[in-house]
């Protein structure tokens, strides 16, 4: 099957807003066999839309109609498909009902205008929207399926992930599954993927750059779901010898929580010393939930001043090595250590740039110490901006954390 | 005039890749006064890609064919547009020996598929791509212009920057002044501007949201200049009275800009004892380049042990209050002043969520602690996920910030 979304909303042909609803939607149509032609654009504009829906009505099976369902002047969308697809527009008492009961609850007036959000397209099966005031709609037409869908995000997102899988039904079974694989730019994974020739007609292998990893996902498409789940599971285990401890979680587990499920599974405690991250590190850990019981405390540590007052670096070390030095990196998790109840103590120094102040821009040292009988120093090299670089540090030090842990 | 952004890649459709070149090049575009109407993806189909070309010839003046212009069988964007105006591609030898010393210098042999990056549409002007391989190109076709440009982000945006203004020329005189307004949603900040009804026919007003804050254009087009920058002006005035003091910058200064501005300019430090934005604070300041003039440390106090370790924050207190309220993080800003040699102190505490801790989700309270005779405690209660709540309690924090030292 083939599918078109269409998102509807001047604010996007002037660049207010980026459409990320093109990219949401294909991605869940893809997890069900669909496969998306275009993705188009278009103003609140009644003749363009229309001319864009009689075009994509003769090329694909399904179409998205995104925004554009407001109580405004400007809100035409379903003007729009009820005069290409010869519909009327009728007052839908459930939905009357139910706006009427919101006013009421608010405590405020519902004017005309508000009255357009229960108007629905004639024989369309309502989309409930509990998100939200405009319903989903979902109309037959000549053998095709059109859906209506709000355009606010917090409605259509919840609305596609709740309806999409009862009202796609493909004949073909759909077998996914997701590795993430971190420390490598997103062209070098599909590079090496590529050269694994491991595609075949029903097989499709993804990428999806997540800035310092990449998400690969492999979807089988068939008739017999235990022969597609043996063809995933033997490309996830040759992708597993491709990228070695590189893939650091399956599905949606990102790097923060991997890491942070990890060291709650074990009881262990961090803490940081930060120069070149200056917080970014220490604020991957405390964005995900539960990260109390893993962190209790952590340090910014920017001048060479508050490295010897709080770490107890030596002004020495600083004088000969640098800030930016293994040497340096060593003394401030050390320091930490001594100062902190963590476990593992890590501490980044480096030059973000974009003017060095000692060294090459993109040099830092990460220093992971759990004892002094237990550490290891790692120079990196980055390129990139300011705020590139900074991010790639917390990713490599929150990769390798997992590595050493995992042993 | 009216123009179309075509995006080419199969991997836009399948939602592997957000397009953002449409935002990008929509931007730029009303920037100089045209018009964008149609943003449209297609895969790496040739057929297809006639097809939209041809439909788009009919509809604007200028059409952006973006993507597809590498060295791979799947790269047909060129073959699709010499298709459809009938136009040879040929090979342009100052491309080749471009592409000969590339090779040369990377010590890497060529092959016949690097060879297609040199070809080009005939009578094509070629628009230099120093950031890539592949070169863009202007095409003028029946009194419309077709801009091929390469895919990588990296390579497109440059090159849009660097050649639009001079391939695209209005015939209008085009002004724009942007405001950036904090502390209040876009929706809020959209409708307030609709009600003041400043739009005229040749001046538009649109809202960028970025997270936070809001940029607020106006762009006004039209024959005299003088006039133009009055009307402006006269538009600006009225936002300024409308919005206050959030209007905190115009053009393109962040809002951790510019507190790291003012900072610099009045030679004050900042440090920040954090507990709910874990680090997320201070790494605002240190993303802006020369944050280390305005910070040297900074603290991470998750725990209520370390808020009392670190902070001195009173263990009655805690008992007493809670670590989420007034008084502990009053004692966090006071105790951090104690410890630093910064000039103004400043403590977040709250539940971020999901789960509740002790007080509701969402509930936060900054403390900004000058000095005993000059503080401030503010209580904020935010909606949202987790990262949302830590991200508002940041940019609350440095607005405040902001407007205290602006007085």
């Amino acid at each position: 099957m083939l599918a078109s979304i269409i998102t509807v909303g001047t604010e996007i042909l002037v660049g207010s807003i980026l459409n990320t609803h093109a990219e949401y939607i294909s991605n869940k149509l893809n997890d069900l066999g669909v496969h998306v032609n275009y993705h188009i654009s278009v103003r609140d504009n009644l003749e363009e839309m229309e001319d864009v829906i009689k075009e994509q009505l003769k090329k694909v099976d399904i179409i998205f109609l995104c925004g554009g369902l407001g109580p405004t002047a400007d809100d035409v969308t379903k003007e729009a498909l009820a005069n290409v697809i010869d519909r009327k527009i009728i007052l839908d008492e459930y939905q009357h009902q139910k706006l009427l009961s919101r006013f009421e609850q608010s405590n405020r007036k519902m004017t005309e205008n508000n009255l357009k959000q229960a108007m629905v397209i004639q024989d369309a099966t309502l989309l409930d929207n509990k998100w939200g005031v405009a319903p989903g709609e979902c109309i037959e037409y000549k053998n095709k399926k059109i859906f209506l869908l709000p355009g606010p995000p917090k409605e259509l997102r919840p609305m596609v992930d709740e309806y999409l899988t009862d009202y796609i039904i493909d004949e073909n079974e759909v077998v996914i599954r997701s590795l993430n694989v971190a420390g490598l730019g997103e062209s070098v994974v599909e590079d090496r993927i590529r050269k694994l020739n491991l595609e075949t007609e029903n097989i499709s292998i993804n990428t999806f750059a997540k800035f310092y990893d990449t998400e690969v996902k492999i979807i089988a498409e068939g008739h017999d779901r235990n022969s597609l789940i043996e063809q995933v599971d033997y490309i996830a285990n040759k992708l597993y010898e491709a990228f070695g401890s590189k893939v650091y979680s399956e599905g949606n587990i990102s790097l923060n929580q991997t890491l942070v499920d990890l060291l709650k599974e074990r009881n262990i405690k961090i803490s940081f010393s930060e120069s070149i991250t200056g917080g970014l590190l220490a604020s991957q850990i405390t964005s995900i939930s539960g990260a109390s019981n893993v962190l209790s405390e952590s340090y910014i540590t920017y001048s060479n001043e508050t490295k010897s007052k709080i770490l107890g670096v030596k002004p020495e070390t600083l004088e000969s090595f640098g800030a930016v030095s293994r040497e340096t990196a060593y003394e401030m998790a050390k320091g930490l250590k001594q100062i902190s109840n963590a476990d593992i103590c890590v501490s980044t120094t480096g030059e973000a740039g974009p003017n060095p102040s000692e060294k090459e821009v993109g040099l830092c040292y990460i220093c992971y110490y759990f004892g002094e009988d237990n550490y290891k120093i790692v120079e990196n090299k980055f390129r990139g901006s300011r705020n590139d670089i900074q991010k790639r540090v917390c990713d490599t030090a929150i990769l390798d954390l997992i590595l050493m842990l995992r042993g």
